[in-house]
């Protein structure tokens, strides 16, 4: 569509300079510091909500974090997309390996350096820039509703009371979200499954204290070394994992989807290199893509007991901690792993030490058909700004809500990612490039117009 | 001696008031922000020392935090004695775990309660408040040097090179230590060995960032994984070390003297209470006393990586980091087990991580005769004050810098500790029991009047 390009042409400038103002709002919702931030950066998603020409956009409180609502109805018989991201970003740390203030957004080489630039702050806003340019040149086909909450990064805990009271204003055709990546520029891809996710913490205490480690050392079981072997067993030499049971719900891929699998573009010389890993690590039996996309896995995420300062202290610890979670793929349940993770660290936790295991988070796994409109109107813009078809992909990572949306609103779920797995999502240096931010805004127009005809 | 008694009775309350002042200095040797408290500390040292009567009191550079040497010379033809001490701390972490201030010393119970009320102002400076009793009673009939160092707590790196360039004025008949426990006030006791130590850290880099774990999990080695399975490894199912010749130049114990040392009082129950813990840990085959006594050990001093901040992030983190420190026994040596330590880490890493092993610090492992001269002054002078002969008791700790004074100074070294196990060592809450303090003023002058009758 000329009348879009031009439009957008016309403003990318202020596009750009408006995301990086929202970059610079440290909305991390982890912490609690941050809760007036949490709170600015809702009422700044509302105003530029407003200012793209939404006829109302409001802030929902929550037991935790607000979540903005915002509409553009423009017949209520028309097809209705209902926009979902969020504006919270993981914790920056550790701060001492990022190149510039993680708040302090810059552009170098064509990308945005900042927290939250691709996950989620950045993709969101393409659509809030996609509402504006469809408003602003009188070519808006269906209705639009937004809801960017404040918890996807601490597992939403909120979300589905306030999905459930609000069913009525949320009623949408379809639910589009971009939150994920795509394989490259040149090759575009959808998600068309997520994984699921169980995250747990875990406390094993030795002594009562913190002890001299001469005097007591060798004597009285060390939490560290307990934890350290309790982790050592969850996965056996050829990188199973041992849990009883873990396994049992899992729905073994079928060897054609394998076989398409394997045909995706993967280098995995460059892979290494980009990591600069020497080996690669994993399930035997089973490739990097379906490592990553088909096949449950458990991580440790944090680690910490101790003596962690400078210089040497011979202590012999009172605690050590661990976070660890599980990615789950379709047909298992997070409620049922998190169970048996966390009933099975309590057994094998040897009589030496308590252990204290809590759930952080959990959030289900999730398939998409692509025979479903909205899959098909994604496929078809994509195809049009990019002029390839995209390739249906299972994601690694998880979102929740998708299972919650499907279940509570009726509709299907479409995950347009336009991050790159390249983008330090959750790790030092986040980036979003500029033009995948612009392909973004460029792109999703041609969804609402499709969808409009088609939804 | 009813002179010392009295002078001693008199002075009491101010004796504990200088050494209170003496715990609110924040002299934590491990951390570079205390260098300044370090200098205050020594300075305050040097002073005290001449108030007690000293006739000089000097600070001497190091490379790293000075020393404070002090001597009363009465005759050189008389015998002399080295006092031997640290005016430096562990530091304080974790702080949250503190009943009160670390720096703020309180006294609850007959009990003070501060970081270095026993290891080791409260120790050293009973020896500073005995000269003063024996100057100021005009009793003393030897001559007593000071060597109080302010690196003991990061392993004594630069007082070899002191002792070594100060050989004259270090000359001594004996070094008497006070940095380490007796059994308790009922039970009287001597160390006649410690062991040594080998204190390295180890970091266990995987990719050379963090990485979401949703993306990359299950496909690239996770270093707290890896970090884990090393540690795991590094004792068997019956808690023997698996390091190859670990144990080679270990001497066992005789089977007599394992058979006296099970006479020395010991009840599992209130030791396992005291704790907090149901079931004691160790390697099969030898008692608790022999655990923490005659055989060298392997402890997790700290252990960090990944997110250890509140709430959860799903990171696969570049890299994870440990503080390890092995215990060494008689005729077993820092350097070589430091050696194998080191190479057997970088053997068993696998390919899919790198790791980096570095010496933090070691000490050699030290036994001393009991037939000495400076030993049965001890014996003697704690035989008059408790009324019993103390009990000669190997020490699980290690004070490495004993076997440099014997090499050295050719002379023997006497470890007369008045702390006990209890006082929470390098933990939180460490404490020295009033009465301990006022025993060992009362003790230290019969060791000078004994030694300089027969040393």
């Amino acid at each position: 569509m000329e009348v879009w390009k031009e439009y957008q042409q016309k403003n990318k400038d202020r596009f750009l300079e408006e995301l990086l103002a929202l970059l610079r709002i440290p909305s991390v919702s982890a912490k609690s510091e941050h809760k007036p931030d949490m709170a600015a950066c809702a009422e700044a998603v509302k105003q530029r909500l407003l200012e793209a020409g939404a006829d109302k956009a409001e802030i929902h409180a929550t037991a935790g974090h607000p979540v903005v609502y915002a509409e553009k109805m423009i017949d209520p018989a028309k097809p209705t997309v209902l926009v979902y991201g969020h504006y919270d970003v993981q914790p920056a740390e550790p701060l001492e390996l990022w190149n510039s203030g993680p708040f302090e957004p810059v552009i170098i080489g064509g990308k945005i350096f900042a927290r939250g630039s691709c996950d989620d702050k950045g993709q969101f806003y393409m659509h809030v820039k996609a509402l504006e340019t469809l408003i602003k040149t009188n070519t808006l086909e269906n209705n639009i509703k937004f809801c960017i909450e404040g918890e996807e990064e601490v597992g939403s805990p909120n979300l589905a009371k306030f999905v459930k009271a609000n069913k009525a204003l949320l009623k949408a055709d379809c639910v589009l979200i971009s939150d994920s990546a795509m394989i490259s520029l040149d090759t575009p891809s959808l998600d068309i499954g997520l994984r699921g996710l169980s995250y747990i913490e875990l406390e094993v205490t030795g002594p009562n204290r913190d002890l001299h480690s001469g005097v007591y050392g060798g004597a009285v079981a060390n939490p560290i070394t307990i934890l350290a072997k309790m982790i050592a067993s969850l996965h056996d030499e050829n990188n199973h994992i041992t849990i009883p049971g873990f396994y049992n719900d899992v729905l073994e891929s079928p060897a054609e989807e394998r076989k398409l699998m394997a045909q995706a573009p993967f280098n995995e010389q460059e892979y290494k290199d980009d990591l600069g890993i020497k080996e690669l690590w994993g399930e035997k039996g089973y490739s990097t893509n379906e490592r990553t996309g088909i096949r449950p896995t458990l991580e440790l995420n944090g680690i910490w007991g101790g003596y962690t300062g400078e210089g040497a202290k011979t202590v012999l610890p009172s605690k050590a901690f661990a976070k660890i979670s599980a990615r789950l793929v379709p047909n298992q349940s997070s409620e049922k792993i998190t169970d048996i993770l966390i009933k099975h660290l309590e057994k094998i936790a040897p009589p030496y030490v308590t252990v204290k295991a809590t759930l952080h988070h959990g959030g289900e796994p999730y398939i998409t058909p692509i025979n479903s409109a909205a899959y098909k109107a994604a496929a078809k813009a994509m195809e049009t700004t990019f002029g390839k078809t995209p390739i249906p992909v299972r994601g690694g990572g998880s979102i929740p809500i998708c299972s919650l949306f499907e279940k509570e609103l009726d509709c299907k779920v479409v995950l347009m990612g336009f991050g790159l797995d390249s983008d330090n999502l959750h790790s030092p240096n986040e980036k979003f490039d500029v033009a995948n931010f612009y392909k973004g805004i460029e792109t999703i127009p041609y969804f609402h117009k499709f969808f409009a005809k088609e939804g």
